[in-house]
């Protein structure tokens, strides 16, 4: 098999890295998974090799591979640049230069949630403004307008994990209180419920299912969270379409449950937002789908889009 | 004069009534204000009075008028009829249909603030993504996407007003608690200041520089509620451009100082809100812009638009 537009997309996660090659008609072709290896050298050879693994199932020559995208859970900068990966191990890896040079594609790189938002909005054919909310180790969310990511003029658009809901509330690592991420985020779940587990998140809902206090507690902060994240987009942006992913979203309906709980209990209190009908909506992205590498693969088509 | 494409835009506000002509350049050819009359009845005939004057003012022939548009402080449906304009003592009113049978025009009718919003975006020639932020009686948002007003799927886009940001804050008339417009809109602030004022808010800045304890103290929630609005519509839409409007808006430069002070205190305890420069980027609207009449007039033009 061989011809054509290929384009390859990778979603270089914490822990592991999906990558997908798709065609000119956007559909998967292949799919790999691999896991991340950890510091600059680390990422770099990992989405190396999983470009070499792909062209190879693919049977595909080096031609035919018009562009790799790349998905990384940190900030991007213009040309590709990445810091603040702190799951990834890298504080500023110019990945899209060293990516190109290793592997002879053009290379596109872009904020994981913000490639999962392209994706999901692609693979659910969204129109309109649609909102893909990640409940991940942080909480964030992506814009798709009209099938384009919209990033806002600081690229902060969707960074609602970050918005306070509560004076009083915990210590957020951006320097503030009470942002939605200390509620709901997995990393700051993590920290509170301090006993080792391969998924915290999963081990506090157990917890909190044989009525362990401190497991309730965070519980209902991460149903609250949520619930806050829901609400915050349906009043700003209202998007025709809100779809929710990430790690998190693994306790399928346990968590929808919590969730539709803490949001009919506000709307008991408030007509106003009883009226939003927040807790009938909950729309979760089904977790089999590549929605941040097949993201990732088609960020590089976006019209006007430096190709390094 | 005569002939063309005349558009007659209203602005009907709890007390004064903004009235426009504009040509089809969108030129204003001339304005009227007046009071408001109370009640359905005195609505109607505020509006009717208006839309005669700038006909006869034009002198033009009732053909020549293409359409009216009506920016109305309330929740307007699909049909152009307002609900709950409690500053306008109007409950629930055919406003669109009555007005097409009293004046003869296609009549639409739209919220103020987002014909506000439109009105701004097209005057400013706002291109992108731009949020108008309006600081009246109560705090709402209207976003304008390419030229055209993004309501959202229930039409809540730009509710921020209504965004909870403390659970042990007032109590908001929609049900919630520490709702950003128990914090800054002015209805609240009249409320908690008491006292009786036309102009509650300013009453509110001048009993502060004289060192009110109460008045300070409702002087720093304003600041902070704007603070909270700036912020939550940065780290969600985080528009190409934000533009600040409204009666509270008319203390100018004493409102943006105490809004500053509140970001740069926020930002010097994080490095994140410090890096989104809220401070140094307030716009406040032009106060002499008539941007809700002016956006009314245009919203008739919307693509797919039912003109009653």
């Amino acid at each position: 098999m061989s011809g054509g537009h290929l384009r390859i997309g990778l979603d270089i996660g914490g822990t592991k890295t999906d990558a997908v090659l798709i065609d000119d008609e956007d559909a998967i072709r292949h799919r790999v998974r691999s896991a991340t290896s950890w510091g600059p050298a680390g990422v770099i050879d990992t989405a190396v090799r999983a470009v070499e693994e792909l062209t190879e199932l693919s049977g595909a020559g080096a031609a035919d591979i018009v562009s790799v995208g790349v998905g990384v859970p940190g900030q991007v900068g213009e040309g590709g640049a990445v810091r603040h990966a702190v799951n990834l191990g890298v504080e500023d890896l110019d990945l899209a230069t060293i990516l190109r040079e290793r592997t002879g594609h053009p290379v596109v790189v872009e904020n994981d949630v913000k490639a999962a938002a392209l994706g999901a909005a692609r693979i659910l054919g969204a129109t309109g403004s649609f909102v893909y909310l990640n409940l991940g180790t942080g909480v964030a969310a992506g814009h798709v307008l009209d099938g384009r990511l919209h990033r806002g003029r600081r690229g902060t658009a969707g960074e609602v994990g970050h918005i306070a809901v509560d004076p009083e509330g915990h210590a957020c690592r951006c320097g503030q209180r009470g942002c939605i991420e200390t509620l709901a985020g997995g990393a700051y779940v993590a920290e509170r419920w301090g006993q080792v587990s391969d998924y915290p998140v999963l081990a506090v809902f157990d917890a909190a299912d044989r009525g362990d206090e401190l497991a309730l507690r965070i519980r209902d902060g991460i149903a609250r969270g949520v619930a806050c994240a829901l609400t915050v987009l349906t009043l700003s942006v209202d998007p025709d379409r809100l779809v929710v992913g990430g790690g998190v979203t693994a306790l399928g309906e346990r968590l929808v449950e919590a969730v539709r709980l803490e949001l009919r209990t506000s709307a008991a209190g408030s007509d106003f937002l009883a009226s939003l009908d927040l807790a009938s909506g909950i729309d979760l992205l089904p977790r089999a789908l590549p929605a941040a590498a097949f993201g990732a693969a088609i960020v590089a088509d976006r019209e006007g889009a430096d190709v390094h």
